[in-house]
């Protein structure tokens, strides 16, 4: 298990009318997390797309326990629970003042320049297997 | 069951650097289809507000089978296949050509001003017993 | 001078805590006006890119004399007062009701993929000279 | 003269299909100067509203000089040149390892709740009398 911890502030241009956060808001929340947890075991996202692989989004899902609000500091607890094949998938939990506020995960597949699914390229088995 | 049909154009601030739709710009698109919906039985989510009722998202799940990308026509199709009690749950299928892109959920609580869940108001209860 | 009309309709996404539209979602509506500018005089975005030209924003300005607020249905009048040389500079005019509620400018540099500035392709030229 | 300095990395989310940050991203970044920048003369921009006051942005203009990418990290000075009356002037300077790769302005006005524009309130005069 791999797990990383980043915070966030929130933006004004993240809430909406109804005076809190957006729920599309928080989708790149969790992005900062993995992009942090892969940098941390020593894959930055960034090296994996000049590789030539890319990390589309398959799956989402997000559940919002209480609302957060302009100028919160989001702490983002991002966990990858098993090593990488043709696929990953993270678990997200957010917290405002250590109350959790939303949990979520988010699947991944790897492709080529194409579109088409690969498996996970070496570079990136390797640095996990390390973290694992 | 209640459905409602709506079209979207992919704007180019809805794409991101891989090439395609980035994925947490679905939601809105989501969020276009309850509100036709809404619409469409006779209680705008506007009116609700008004009432001083709001619907926040609660749980949303998307999955993603093949990208969208620029100035694609994207149909959305919206479905609410039980009537609301305190939560309401909407169904969505998009497609581009009659061809099915990507499916989801979202999941919506009645809440009050001070976000304090509630029954669904009146107004709505009546209309949607007429839609279904 | 050509022109060209286009609507939207606002989104909950596009609103913030002040209860109105953020200042930065009227962006896209320009961009949604330029689109259908492009289009209407015979030239696509999309089949800009596909020659391998882009036309980056390389300056915005807007002016917001009105609120707007959700599901409000803006309607964007876009300018294009000169031909294209190396650059192209839009107007936009935003009204609600026949309300005007914003004005503002972009101006566009063509560049070739590596991000050179170049001058405006033919397919371009030859499509506004008969547009004018 | 009132300077503050605050440091961003760019989300993917930001960029678009150019493969560069969307025009539109840079104005949450903008956001983001002066949040800090009236954190540091002692009047946060919540408190602000908390109080009745609302701070709308009424003119921004943004010229781009150099593209972002993913991941790049953004230096915004924010730096406000005249004191507060009716409405506020920022301007700023977006920065990539000291190369400016953008400026624009922003100009406020003072509103109350109903959107009416009001002098600058006095718990703002106060704090902006003594950082000048």
């Amino acid at each position: 298990m791999i797990t990383s911890v980043s915070t966030v502030e929130v933006r004004y241009s993240e809430t909406d009318m109804m005076g809190i956060v957006y729920h599309a808001s928080y989708l790149p929340w969790l992005e900062l997390g993995r992009t942090n947890l892969l940098k941390e075991t020593g894959v930055s996202y960034s090296s994996i797309e000049q590789s030539g692989f890319f990390l589309p989004v398959v799956e989402i899902q997000m559940k919002y326990r209480r609302p957060a609000t302009y100028d919160d500091t989001i702490t983002i607890k991002t966990t990858m629970k098993e090593k990488a094949c043709t696929k990953i998938r993270l678990e997200y939990e957010l917290y405002i003042n250590e109350v959790l506020i939303a949990t979520g995960y988010s699947i991944h597949a790897f492709t080529n320049k194409s579109g088409q699914p690969i498996k996970a390229p070496r570079q990136f088995t390797e640095a996990f297997n390390q973290a694992f």
